[in-house]
């Protein structure tokens, strides 16, 4: 086999063989086939595609290229949720508690990421104390006993999908739906879960900035789960505004902890009864979609969801009396206002700018270095749709100082109001199952 | 200016600025810019193709990567004749001492290449004596003196194009048509000739199997050629069949002074007539079609052509009487005769297995190292259209004894002859100048 011939073929459109995925990967991690050659094989996939088995099978390359994550010591059933990254995504923080409460099992290492925010790993470290650096056994033992754990990522799983990711990352070869599937599948399925939720954000504020692409990506990913034993289900949900109202560490945890009391923003509440719904039903915990939905309130309304997040805060050394007041995550500086300036509707919500002022004022990173500032962030008071007279506050900016100025007037210029009549939108925009 | 801004936007389709081009080829000549970033840009211009003004900057880096030769010392006008390769193709030792009896200058500095047979330079080579290693002083001074020479490349003329190519060759990436324009373009255009013709070979033996692909190119060359100040012609001419019929290095040039002599092979001979023509015309040398060939006929029949190879012969150390007496060449061991198992009509001579063959034999190399065997080769005694009778003649082989078997069945095999009537094929198919 020469490597040549590979990329020739995939060039030309050509469907590589289970062996020629293997060989090209293999020989990558190896450090025997250089990394010009893989761009170039890159850049035709990013032209020609891969198909479901192709998608399938470098999944499966990638995955047994590392560590996995061994569940087995776990009775019941073990979902994991995953999310492409919105702005104001908390989603997990409420999910997580919810389908723990109904008798999954959450065992979730997480890695962290770059963005606007940080991630759900950055957000539970705002709570005082909370550590996500927990051994294995006891990260297996919390699940067994809680049936609830969000930690740190300490095994080496999947080193071919991070070298190959760096080196998509510096030869424009990111996007590509069977690599982004592969490379989200490969961690996914590293993670041992039994059952696997996507959450595929759509819009302004997502990778996927349209419903069409996200649903390809969606279906590549369930194709992959499926094909590998795993039940996969993905949902494409709206990223055309921040989601919620919070955008910031802390204050997203304090949205989740209202969420989990029942107080919710209708918009994050919907989808987190949505997707906590799916989840039961795709593990056969309901039967059907109203006794899923039911269960989910249920465990909301008595408050044994909120217990579960407590009892995870306890468990990983943070103080679970956060819960009830919210003072302990401390407090920025300075809360500034942002009003509308004229009557009408919102019309649009520039999510990807919300989300950039939230990085300017401190909530997130753009490299792997920056520290990350817990308590500053933004609250968003209104939504596509809202009617708003001149005056009307729009939003809040929880500020330490860093780059005020701008975040105010990007932020400001992030909100369009129109004169006309403007619908809501809806969270969910569709449910990819298996074909 | 970041390298993977500038992968993307030819990803996404878009046109390179000549600043751009100019980063990249020259980050990666001063290996600033790594292997794996050019190679992904490669295979994007791969599928996204370069336009016009792309490939003339691009061509005009690499000329600029290098030294130039410089013709100015010559008087008169200064022409190269490039063939992009086939089976068979002797036609620059016949074409360059006709336009040079006509008062064209031709100074030539020629590559080794691998191919079936030899270059130009290893055909020459086949003459006893000959040298093609000439000083550049002594090589300017030939050229003054008897309007020819053929030498071997000693400058260090378009380091990028070398530097790009090996590249693309192990990542797949060759075949693109504004890849390979700029990459001829570029050595010609540093070879320092006015006027450029182009002999784009079509066909089964050709790089350009189809006529479509052809004559893209062609026009592709031309454009760069015109759009830096060169008169540059191209023609389309057919390699679905050997040229002429010798195929291997000393046979070939035997072949050439038999055509020198006015006694060609017929579709090799208006070959050589029509782009000596086409040379004169170009440069003004003559003022229509019909006074060119005349010209080209004169200068064929009154032997001034053979003399102005004969001259070249000499100053290059050569024995010129291998003019007269072929015997000097020496000869190969054997030679087999291939015959016709049946009645009928050439149909198709498997022109690339010709090739083969003849490499085979020794007449060529696949590698940089492996040497030539001057005296072997192939006569291919028929046309397609030819019509033949059970035990005619279709070839000689004339071997030393490498591969001869292989050699034999795979000859035999190259041959299809049909019942039915078959149409002769034309040579020139079509002419390319600026639009």
């Amino acid at each position: 086999m020469r490597v040549v011939d590979i990329i020739i073929k995939k060039k030309q459109g050509g469907i590589l063989t289970k062996e020629e995925i293997h060989f090209i990967i293999d020989g990558y991690v190896k450090g025997i086939i250089p990394d010009y050659q893989v761009s170039a094989l890159l850049m035709a996939i990013c032209f020609n595609g891969l198909n479901n088995e192709e998608q399938t099978n470098l999944t499966m390359e990638m995955l047994n290229s590392g560590e996995k994550i061994d569940l087995s010591t776990i009775d019941g059933i073990c979902v994991d949720k995953h999310s492409t990254g919105g702005v104001g995504d908390k989603t997990t923080l409420v999910v997580a508690p919810v389908v723990a409460a109904c008798g999954l099992k959450i065992a979730k290492m997480s890695g962290r990421g770059l963005g606007h925010t940080g991630g759900t790993l950055d957000k539970l470290e705002s709570i005082p104390g909370f550590t996500i650096s927990v051994e294995p056994e006891k990260f297996f033992k919390q699940v067994r006993e809680i049936g609830i754990a969000v930690v740190g990522q300490t095994a080496n799983i999947t080193p071919a999908d991070k070298k190959l990711y760096a080196l998509r990352d510096v030869t424009g070869t990111v996007e590509s739906v069977g690599l982004i599937a592969s490379s989200i599948m490969s961690k996914k399925l590293a993670s041992g879960a039994h059952s696997i939720l996507l959450d595929v954000k759509v819009g302004d504020g997502a990778f996927m900035k349209n419903i069409n692409d996200a649903r390809i990506l969606a279906k590549a990913m369930v194709s992959i789960g499926e094909a590998c034993g795993r039940k996969t289900v993905a949902m494409l949900t709206d990223m055309d505004q921040p989601l919620g109202e919070a955008v910031g560490n802390s204050l997203e945890v304090i949205e989740a902890i209202e969420t989990l009391k029942g107080r919710g923003t209708p918009d994050f509440q919907k989808l987190c009864h949505e997707i906590s719904a799916e989840m039961l039903l795709m593990t056969g915990t309901a039967n059907d979609k109203e006794e899923a939905m039911q269960l989910v309130e249920e465990k909301i309304q008595n408050g044994e969801a909120l217990e579960k997040f407590r009892q995870m805060i306890s468990y990983q050394h943070g103080n679970p009396e956060v819960i009830n007041n919210y003072d302990l995550f401390g407090k920025a500086n300075k809360v500034i206002e942002v009003r509308s300036d004229k009557d009408g509707y919102v019309d649009k919500i520039k999510t990807l700018q919300v989300g950039n002022v939230a990085m300017l004022l401190g909530a997130g990173r753009a490299t792997k270095d920056e520290k990350i500032d817990p308590v500053v962030g933004l609250e968003i008071k209104v939504k596509v749709g809202s009617k708003v007279s001149k005056n009307d506050l729009l939003a809040k900016i929880y500020s330490n100082g860093k780059n005020e100025e701008e975040a105010i007037r990007k932020l400001k210029d992030a909100f369009i109001v129109s004169d006309e009549f403007v619908e809501e939108q809806n969270i969910i925009l569709d449910i990819i199952t298996k074909a």
